[in-house]
């Protein structure tokens, strides 16, 4: 055995003051410490960085390193410009991985590539390792293996769900996102029919999982616990205001994000992180059990990694025998919907002109594919009297629900959030009834398009905004395109269908499919048809130029 | 910008191969990929590998990984043996990392070092992060942030608990580390004093963690739910039967770890993982509200990473003020105890030699420093025959408690509980009087020599034995060094004051001592006196030779 070499003095400094940086948090040296240029690496549990500026842009966001000491450092060289032996020279390369222990428990590891540029150790590549917490708490406010046990038996049996922190689980509290309301809440006295749905399917409960507060919100970050990851986008807001159950499915933590959607709190996070959303009829799914924003629109939906568990879910849910309530105004929604398109000018007009592109491009193929629909331009109407009346009604309604609580306990809600809350309390009834009786002809309007024909269109402008990104034109152009299907109560289903180049690498956009109201379950049947047949216009061999 | 390099075809396939394998979960195939030595690296969230053994015995452990799909791959070649543009020769190195999609969602990260040695390229260095699951199962049943919020002020205020899953909280089930008791069980009507001290006290719950079958093991594993991580040694058992809890607190995931020790169950996993394990006076906290195994034995404790933090609790938690049990016969246990110690020899047979030599020197050092303390060599009587008897009564007890639930479901405890309980189930009447006639002088005698003196001794034989270890010889030997203080009632502390050499690199050991009954808060002040005492000798500048 060869005793192993030792570690150059220079080296060895440089990785001792790149430590003291990382527990100082100390920004601007830690970005020296990384090579420049578009090559570097950094990697850890939220994913891969690639190039100098990605990676100094997410040092930013992430808050410092708990204080821990290095108890191993084991040190390879890989290449030696100087010849073995000889004195440190640039274009020297090592490998040093070293084990860190946390002063407050855990463990941590990194893994770091240091080259000698222009005399200067530099890190060429990382991969971090921190200690792993017992739970994400930016995506859940509590979790388990089980949380609560489903039927053993049933048609969701081994299916795993995120249950978004505005339902009522019994024995439990609602924290609708904020720390103080939870603390004043009561342990719930029973189930939301919901939830107890999902149970009596068969599915188990994983958790409860964050919503931006009072789910008054579409950019899925809160100020009390954090923004949960991305699970498309590194670096990019989640979407809200089902941010926890969006993030928990795209990560893998559960199948099922139990959800609501009154403004696009499902289809935005949807469309952000690659997941099939669908926002249900409007009072399809009973909302006993669950706290509302804004009754008018408030509605019960799921998110989910793929088209057959969505399909499963909505079977089984907006079943007469699945769902606790028994009936509906609509019936029984079996038949098909028509394979005939309907692209609404306004609301693509919202998209960034490459996400129009790629839509275009979707279209085409679709129309060059072996089951083409047809497609036909319609107009939706104008959007910003559209949303501005959806926005006075919803705020009135909001201030109804949470006013009282609002201004008992100033300062517990967040500045964006509380912003909203303030212009609400200024909706007056004279204004709350003009915008109603604005929204009627355009809920008409949009019913009328959606019998006998389906709209298409992309759910949001475009990917999710990095999370260091000025996000408040995307949340005008976002509301604009998902305000039309709350105000007319319709269905409407995001479906990852989309990719668009991003500054993180390629990241997801949904194509939204609204159609006519209950139904719902033929609505995600035809979404799993176009999904296929896209899927199959992909698949088919390149054609030689 | 210029053109990233090509990755060579070789090195592709190799990593192609050594994908394949990895799904496959093809042991042999992974083993060969890594290059064979003592200086191959692997590290992943459960720490860092030295060595191609270390590393191909800790896979055999790991099982396969979930489905998944590279999604990246950076090529990053580091030195080229055969020249700039040359062909692929020996001494060729280079950086591979990439990213995984699983399909059951999430993202991994692979970095890998890959040389090329004799022709083939092999890994010489590895770091990898599967998707981070919502929560360990293996440590944790639930848990939250907070799972319940204590009182907001308090001594004990912004301490986390793990709860062992033997203790009752309203509205939750006690699962006892079995998942057919955990289903047939009911929602607790109230919370155990034992959880609610702690609660007034003000610290909150970060959730309910593992035990071992019924507690009946001091391994720490769970057929189950798994073996919770040595938060101390890669690989190693993490000592149970309080495993959920230690590890929970020696990850970092919670500050404290309320849990039960009847023969050895928060002292062994104290010891196996570096932490401060307090098994208090038999009688002293109330055992209302928590699964029994055998009454005559079994005791409430608490783990922690510092002595400080297990002096505030066991302040908070033992006195008047403090606990729902208003009274004790044991009366205040203010005064200190004597600063003399003995050894008591049969006990410290038990323990491994290398284990004797390291608690010999600490002795040493003890005596040759600034405050040294009196030893003396005593005897704790014969072993076997105590622990025979020990092992008679807690198996009576045990298959009264369990024994018709155990009946009432064949098959639904794992094979080494369960053969446990089969031995209990033939306990006479008979055996089980002769046992306790037995054990009374044994108690005894160990209550006299704590009357003006604290016995000494190695917690448990030696380090945590690794996972992959037959670890029948050192139970035996580990239940005679615990068991004395359970049949004697005495409160028992573990402090993590011994390093040995392991396999996997340096391994706590505690030491344990035992005091009169009803002295707890007295001794954690004492171990914290002696561990002060070790700390200053180590601190002092090394003599020279």
């Amino acid at each position: 055995m060869t005793k192993p070499p030792e570690m150059p003095a220079d080296l060895r400094a440089a990785f001792d003051a790149y430590e003291r940086a990382i527990v100082a948090n100390d920004l601007d040296a830690l970005d020296a410490f990384f090579a420049p240029g578009t090559e570097t690496l950094r990697g850890d549990t939220s994913g891969l960085l690639v190039g100098h500026d990605a990676i100094s842009g997410f040092r930013s966001l992430r808050g410092g390193v708990p204080p821990r000491e290095i108890a191993e450092i084991h040190y390879r060289p890989l290449a030696s410009a100087g010849g073995p032996g000889g004195p440190s020279a640039d274009g020297d390369i090592a490998l040093l991985v070293s084990v860190s222990h946390f002063l407050g428990g855990g463990r941590g590891l990194q893994t770091q590539v240091w080259q000698r540029i222009d005399g200067a150790w530099l890190i060429t590549a990382a991969h971090v390792t921190l200690r792993t917490p017992a739970l994400d708490r930016t995506i859940w406010r509590s979790v388990g293996d089980p949380f609560l046990q489903g039927r053993w038996e049933g048609p969701l049996a081994g299916l795993t769900v995120a249950v978004k922190d505005l339902f009522a689980i019994a024995g439990f509290r609602i924290g609708a996102g904020n720390p103080t309301f939870l603390e004043e809440a009561r342990p719930e006295k029973s189930t939301a029919p919901a939830v107890a749905d999902l149970l009596r399917g068969g599915a188990s409960l994983r958790g409860i999982a964050r919503t931006d507060e009072f789910a008054y919100s579409i950019a899925g970050d809160n100020v009390h616990y954090g923004t949960p990851p991305n699970g498309a986008v590194v670096g990019a807001l989640p979407g809200g205001s089902s941010s926890g159950p969006a993030s928990a499915v795209a990560g893998g933590h559960a199948d099922i994000g139990l959800a609501t959607d009154t403004a696009g709190s499902i289809r935005v996070p949807a469309s952000y992180q690659g997941l099939w959303g669908l926002r249900t009829t409007h009072g399809l799914v009973p909302r006993q059990g669950m706290l509302p924003l804004a009754q008018s629109f408030d509605t019960i939906g799921w998110l989910t990694r793929d088209g057959e568990t969505l399909q499963r879910v909505a079977d089984w849910c907006l079943s007469y025998d699945g769902s606790a309530s028994t009936e509906n105004v609509y019936g029984a929604s079996g038949a098909d919907l028509p394979w005939r398109f309907l692209v609404p000018e306004e609301i693509l007009a919202c998209a960034e002109p490459a996400t129009r592109d790629a839509f275009s491009r979707l279209l085409a193929a679709l129309a060059a594919s072996e089951d083409p629909p047809p497609f036909r331009a319609v107009h939706s109407g104008d959007l910003d009297t559209t949303f501005a009346a959806f926005r006075t009604v919803q705020g009135a309604e909001a201030w109804r629900n949470d006013g009282e609580w609002m201004r008992a306990h100033p300062g517990a809600v967040g500045p964006a959030v509380a912003e909203r809350f303030r212009i609400a309390s200024g909706i007056t009834p004279v204004d709350e009834a003009a915008a109603r009786a604005e929204l009627e002809p355009i809920a008409a309007h949009l019913a009328e398009l959606v019998d006998g024909a389906v709209l298409i269109f992309p759910t949001v402008p475009g990917p999710a905004p990095q999370r260091t990104a000025d996000v408040d034109a995307v949340r005008a152009a976002t509301l604009r395109m998902t305000a039309p299907a709350a105000v007319a109560g319709l269905p409407s289903i995001s479906v990852p269908l989309l990719t668009l180049p991003a500054p993180a690498g390629p990241a997801p956009v949904g194509v939204c499919l609204v159609s006519r109201a209950g139904t719902d379950i033929a609505l995600v049947r035809l979404a799993r048809r176009l999904a296929a047949l896209v899927a199959s216009t992909r698949s088919r061999p390149t054609e030689t130029s």
